[in-house]
C-alpha cells in the first residue's frame, strides 16, 4: 500500500471509533460501525419521539427516511429505486424470493454446495410444502480451478425453475461469474436468486446491468451499518411473477374502507409492517462515509489488495494452507491449519483481541479484509497466527 | 382519579420525557418511549461495537440479551419462555402462524370483519396460493350488543381450520370473550390465532391459562418500546403442527458440517436471522418501568378508568357519538362526528399537539388512554374537540 493510500485510510478510520480497540477481520460477519452512524440512530430515535411517534408528522418522517435509504441503496447498487425493498437482513430477502414463486410438484430448485444454512433450510421447507426437488451442484471443487458455469450447466434439469447462488462464496471467498451464469439460466428460463451477503459492500455493482432476478443483501456486514437492515432487489421485469408472501399494511393498497385491494405496484409490496425506521439513519450515515471515501471500484481494489497481502503472508507460514490457490478477488481469505485445530486458533486470537471466524464446510478459518484494513493489522494477525501455530 | 393515583402517575410520567411535550392518545399506534429505554438502546449499540460486533463474546452477549427479553415477555404474558418467539412486529407474528399450517384446497379460514388489513391481505394470499376459502363473520355489529361467541359459532363450517381474531378490536376497542371462543373452536378442532396488537400492554394476561394457539403482539404500542420488536406465542402443544415458513440460521440446528438437520426444538424455530438485538434493551427497560409501576391488573384498571372518563365526557358533547354504547373495557375510545369530518378533526387536533387517529371502518376517530394518561390530558382533548366541532 502506498504512503498516500495508507494516510487516507488512517484518516477514514478515525470515523470508526472502535476499529483501533481490536484487530478486526470479521466484516463478513458484521462490520464495525462509524461514530456518525451510532449518533444518527440515537438522534433519529429522539426525533421520532419528539414529533410524536404516531401522527401524520411521524408518518411523513418515516416515509422520508425510508425513501432516502431506498434511494441511497439503489444508487450504490446501480438499480432503480423501485426495485429495492428494505427488509431485515439477507436471509429474509432470500426467503421472500424463494417463497414467492408459484411452486408446483416436481419443480426443481438448484443450489450450490456452498450456500448458507438459511438457504438450505428454506429450500428443504419448500420441498416439504410443495413436493419440489432440490439439486445441489458441486461448486466447492471449483475453488481449485474448474468452470463454475459448467457446474451449473451440468446440474440444470428440464424442471429447474430457480437457481439460488452466492455472488461471493461465503466460505472460500470465490467470486462466481454471475453474468455468464445468469445468461445460461435465462436461456433455460430459470430465475436466478443471488445471496449477496458477501458481495454488497465488496464488489462494485450495477444490478440493472447484471440482470439477476433477485439479489438479497444486508447493511450490517461490509457496509458497516446496524444489525437489522438489509434489502432485496427484484428485477422489475419479474416483479409480477414474484408474489409477496408475508403481507402487512406496507405491502398493500387499501380502499376507502381500509380493505386491501391490491399489492403496492413497486418494491414496497415485499415490505410488511412496522420496522425500526430510526436505524435507517445509521445505515445511511455509514453508506455516505464509504461513498465519500471512494467509488465502489476504488474500494474494491483496496479490499482485494489487502486480501492479497494477507493471503501472500499466510502462504509463507509453514502450518497454513490457504483454501484458494489463486490470488483473492474478494475480501474473504480462508485458510486451514495442518493440525486442524481451527476453533482453538479462533478462540486464542479472540483472546488477544484479534477477530476472525471459524467455518465448518470446508473446516477452516476465515479472515476478512475491508478497505479499512491496514498493513499493520495484517501483520499483527499473521504474527499472532505464526506464534500460536509454532 | 384519586389524588394519590394522580400523584403516582405524575411521578411515573417523569420517566417519559416526551409525554409533556404533546397530548398523546395514540398508544394503539405507537407508544411514547421512556428515557431509560432510549438510553439503554444507545448503550447497547455501543456495547456491541465495544466487544467487537462479530465474535464469540458478541454472540454470548446477543444470546443473553435475547434470552433476557424472551424471559421478560414470557413472564409478563404468563407464558413459558419456550413458547415466545421474538419477531419484528405483530403482523410478522400473524404471518408466521397463518403460513405455518399445512393448508389444503377447500380448507377454510375464518376471520372477523374487524381485522387489520395485514390479516386480510395474508388470508387473501393464502387463498390464492392454496385455494382455501375465507369466511368473514360480522363481529362489528356486536358493538351494540349481541354475542360474539354466537357470531363465531354461526360462521364455523366443517372445513374451518383456523380462526383469526383480535383480542381487542382495533377499531371499536371491544374486548372479545376469548376463553369462550377458544373453547368453542377447540371443540371443532379449529386453531385460534389471536391478533394481540391492542391487548398486550392493556389486558392482564395469562396465555397459558387462556389457551389460544397463537398470540401475536408488538412491543412498540402499549408497552412503549421501540418500533421493530414484537413477539409470537405458540402454544407448546401445537408447536409440532406449525412449521416455520421463513427460515434462517436461528431457526435450525446444524450438524458438524454446518448443514441444517432439524428445526430448533423450541420457539427459536420461528426466528430467522440477524435482528436489531441492541433494541431489545429498550423494550426491556420499558417493560421494567411498567412492571415497577404496578401489576397488569392495576394498570388495566387505570386504563379502563381513563377510557371511561374520556367516553363519558365525549358523550356529553352534542355532535359526538361514541361508537360503543357501553362503558369501555379497554383503552380504545372510538367516536364519530355528526358532520363525518373525521380526518379534518384529527389533522386539526394534531396541529394543536393533540394526537388521535383516523379509522376507516367504521369511519371514526380513535383516542387511546394509557395508565399514563392524566385527567388534564383528557380534559384538554375534550375541550379541543368541543371547540373544533362548534
Amino acid at each position: 500500500m502506498s504512503a498516500f493510500e495508507s494516510a487516507t485510510i488512517q484518516q477514514q478510520r478515525q470515523q470508526f471509533p472502535y476499529l483501533d480497540r481490536y484487530t478486526y477481520f470479521n466484516y463478513g460477519g458484521q462490520g464495525s460501525m462509524p461514530a456518525r452512524a451510532l449518533e444518527a440512530m440515537y438522534q433519529a430515535q429522539l426525533k421520532m419521539q419528539e414529533i410524536s411517534p404516531f401522527s401524520y408528522a411521524a408518518n411523513d418522517w418515516m416515509n422520508q427516511a425510508t425513501a432516502a435509504l431506498r434511494s441511497l441503496m439503489a444508487d450504490e447498487l446501480g438499480a432503480h429505486t423501485d426495485s429495492i425493498s428494505i427488509v431485515e437482513n439477507t436471509t429474509i430477502g432470500c426467503n421472500i424470493a424463494m417463497w414467492g414463486l408459484d411452486w408446483h410438484q416436481d419443480d426443481r430448485i438448484l443450489i450450490t454446495d456452498c450456500e448458507h444454512q438459511g438457504i438450505i433450510g428454506t429450500a428443504q421447507e419448500l420441498q416439504h410444502r410443495f413436493a419440489i426437488d432440490i439439486d445441489i451442484c458441486p461448486m466447492l471443487e471449483t475453488v481449485n480451478g474448474g468452470d463454475p458455469v459448467s457446474v451449473i450447466r451440468d446440474a440444470i434439469q428440464p424442471n429447474t425453475r430457480m437457481l439460488v447462488i452466492s455472488h461471493i462464496l461465503w466460505n472460500t471467498g470465490q467470486v462466481l461469474p454471475l453474468p455468464e451464469i445468469i445468461e445460461l439460466c435465462r436461456a433455460h428460463n430459470i430465475l436466478v436468486m443471488v445471496d449477496a451477503a458477501q458481495s454488497v459492500g465488496v464488489l462494485p455493482l450495477n444490478l440493472t446491468e447484471l440482470g439477476a432476478d433477485f439479489y438479497a443483501f444486508t447493511g450490517h456486514k461490509w457496509w458497516c451499518g446496524p444489525a437489522g437492515i438489509g434489502g432485496l432487489y427484484v428485477r422489475p421485469e419479474v416483479r409480477e411473477r414474484l408474489r409477496p408472501t408475508f403481507i402487512g399494511w406496507r405491502s398493500v393498497i387499501t380502499n376507502a374502507q381500509g380493505q386491501p385491494t391490491r399489492f403496492q405496484p413497486n418494491s414496497e409490496r415485499y415490505e410488511v409492517a412496522t420496522s425500526a425506521v430510526p436505524l435507517y439513519a445509521g445505515l445511511e450515515a455509514a453508506l455516505n462515509i464509504h461513498r465519500s471515501f471512494g467509488s465502489g471500484v476504488e474500494r474494491y481494489k483496496l479490499i482485494c489488495a489487502q486480501a492479497t497481502n494477507l493471503w501472500e503472508q499466510l502462504k509463507r507460514l509453514e502450518p497454513i494452507t490457504c483454501v484458494r490457490p489463486t490470488t483473492p478477488d474478494s475480501g474473504l481469505v480462508a485458510f486451514q491449519l495442518a493440525s486442524g485445530q481451527h476453533k482453538q486458533l479462533v478462540q486464542r486470537l479472540e483472546h488477544q483481541g484479534i477477530y476472525v471466524r471459524l467455518l465448518l464446510n470446508p473446516n477452516c478459518v476465515r479472515a476478512c479484509t475491508h478497505y479499512l484494513t491496514t498493513d499493520a493489522e495484517i501483520q499483527h494477525l499473521v504474527e499472532a497466527i505464526d506464534q500460536l501455530t509454532q
